[in-house]
């Protein structure tokens, strides 16, 4: 009845709205201090030095008041947005007007969504896909085509079949260390999407928020940087994973013709960035050794990725997953049990994972779990583990 | 050419999306100190205090940093939601779960365009109207309807004439201290638009950003109060000017059967509002005096108002405006010059106003012009209005 009533005076893009049930099980484990979370994408804000965080605090405060705790540029603060340029960005042709600072990547994804997708406009999308990409691109009502993907890449056969039938308009795509099947694609692979990208005169998204957390350190070149046609390629990154997602800060590079009305979406969407934070980030870099830093939280994760795999082995040796090369995941199936029971069951014993399907526009008859290594600790994740193996005993046998 | 060629990619709402001149400005008054700015709705920092600042950031840095350093609930951090109710919220009939902590009112804005309006929905709007509010909305396409205003408040026959011949969707309304036009509606009035929203089925989005901002320290009712149906009203609110905008936090209050999809809305455009800020202003208002607070921003603002008033009379006192009750700016009438002439000619003289044109859907052969009088102090203030006044002479003699 309420919800009828309501209903009427929805917007019709609202139909196609989905809610995250990553935000959903972020909210129980919260509020239940004994669940226990493989579900997040939650990087450890331990790992973060304190005294520098309380340096640049105290330095924003002290010294940068009138700019820090006041409106700033729609694009970003000037001197972050340089340091970005600097530090994180390898592609070239690009100057600090490139350079938008959004409230995470999320936003830059909705601004996309709102700057180039119409009602049916066909935009191309890995299958799996990230969720959050989902959720922005959804209001805009835009036709999803989902493209067949291997452990190093997209099937290009089935790209270039798919350009060929269809004029998609944009693809979106995280090649490294995908959310969530962890895939990376290879650089003979980003070559050859780029190469079919120009012929076509597709707009690239290229979401690369975890491109700096390589366990080895490595550095993949971007399809962008491969592209004939700079004009068409949009990159997103994020402090989330490198530094602290407590920021809400990302960035995208935008082409020169885009620039202006980008801004002018970010402006309708929050008018700018949270400035006092920005503030605090740009001297938090000041004073941090970024390259040790990003060794650092590389190792770490490698780490833990070492450990949950170990466990995994151990003690669910039926499972299939890649060994990935970075991330924060793993993507695991778990042979002949239902996903949605499994979920049900695992909730009941106070473990989370994030189901499969909620990263597929079409539901698959496997059962996958995004499983996080990042957040819990050696000994929490074996107590995790424990309970999962139970659960899946129970119901295999 | 470039132009034309990242045209055909944009989506069609774009041919909606205005800029903001305002932004512009605040881009030029930044790179350029020697610009007098009466044009951005600017609090002034310097009545923040330090002290209590630090103290709210070493907090949450030595004691909060799982928290404030995480991902966190789309809704917003709860402490601070139930904090916003019992301090910032008088309607009743709400709880926590009412309020949505939001990237600034103007994100509360989009939002609500996402939320509730499709293309050639019917959107009411004052005139002259918020113009963060038309560029939220401009893009879902919306067709705007400007409704006539006097000084207390909505011309009524004018509003019951637009009801009963048109389906109103919604009507935005800014009915405390506006801007730009600094009208108060009567407490009569709101309860009279009320009545005729509810016998019409109208959802009002009421904005109270500048509610706290009273010279005198008045609380006026909202229009939401007095309506007999709660579920078709948002209430929006922001601590920008109460507090900082450099946090970009605001809230809204949304009915029940709106909740679920206005979160998962917010969700898909941020995934959650910066959350290290949200425990740096939860902390600094469990230590700050909020009542002696806005009494202190209200008496400085009083203050401001009261000279920039006195610097106008003195010298230009052919302006016609309204003095305000409460707020940041003076709506004020140029007699005798064009808009746009006026503009240029001050900008040459590096002073800056924001065009009254700037806030309508249509431009007024009239020139009018927004002056916020909260930022400059009292002989940049003096300065300002000489530079404008020689520039007026000039042009009307």
């Amino acid at each position: 009845m309420e919800t009828n009533f309501a209903n009427q005076f929805f917007a019709e893009r609202t139909s196609g709205i989905r809610s995250s049930a990553i935000r959903e099980i972020l909210k129980i484990t919260v509020s239940d201090s004994e669940f226990l979370s493989f579900a997040g994408g939650l990087p450890n804000p331990s790992l973060l030095p304190s005294d520098l965080l309380e340096n640049a605090t105290e330095k924003t405060i002290r010294s940068m008041r009138d700019v820090a705790f006041q409106y700033g540029e729609s694009a970003g603060y000037k001197a972050l947005r340089e340091m970005i340029l600097e530090h994180f960005i390898c592609d070239e042709g690009l100057d600090v007007g490139s350079i938008c600072i959004t409230s995470g990547s999320q936003q830059g994804l909705d601004i996309l969504g709102k700057l180039l997708m119409d009602q049916k406009t066909n935009v191309l999308l890995e299958n799996p896909v990230y969720l959050g990409a989902l959720q922005a691109f959804s209001p805009y009502r835009p036709n999803f085509i989902s493209l067949p993907m291997e452990v190093d890449g997209p099937n290009l056969n089935a790209l270039g079949q798919i350009l060929s039938e269809k004029k998609v308009h944009c693809f979106y795509a995280n090649p490294s260390y995908q959310n969530p099947s962890t895939c990376t694609w290879s650089i003979a692979k980003r070559k050859e999407v780029a190469l079919l990208l120009d012929e076509h005169g597709v707009i690239l998204l290229e979401d690369e928020a975890y491109r700096h957390l390589d366990f080895m350190g490595n550095l993949y070149p971007s399809i962008a940087s491969y592209r004939r046609n700079g004009d068409l390629t949009f990159v997103l990154g994020s402090f989330s994973k490198m530094i602290s997602p407590g920021f809400r800060l990302g960035w995208v590079t935008v082409p020169k013709p885009y620039q202006k009305i980008f801004t002018a979406i970010k402006q309708g969407n929050d008018l700018n960035s949270n400035q006092f934070s920005q503030i605090v980030l740009y001297h938090l870099l000041l004073n941090l050794d970024i390259q040790k830093h990003l060794r650092l939280i590389q190792s770490y994760y490698l780490h833990q990725k070492n450990y949950l795999v170990h466990l995994l082995n151990e003690y669910l040796p039926e499972l299939i997953f890649q060994d990935p090369l970075g991330g924060l995941f793993l993507w695991v199936e778990y042979p002949n049990v239902s996903e949605k029971k499994m979920m049900e069951r695992i909730l009941e014993k106070k473990v989370v994972m994030v189901p499969g399907n909620e990263f597929r526009l079409e539901p698959s008859p496997k059962a996958f779990f995004r499983m996080n290594f990042s957040f819990l600790k050696e000994a929490e994740m074996e107590e995790g583990v424990k309970r999962i193996n139970a659960v899946y005993r129970d119901i295999i046998t």
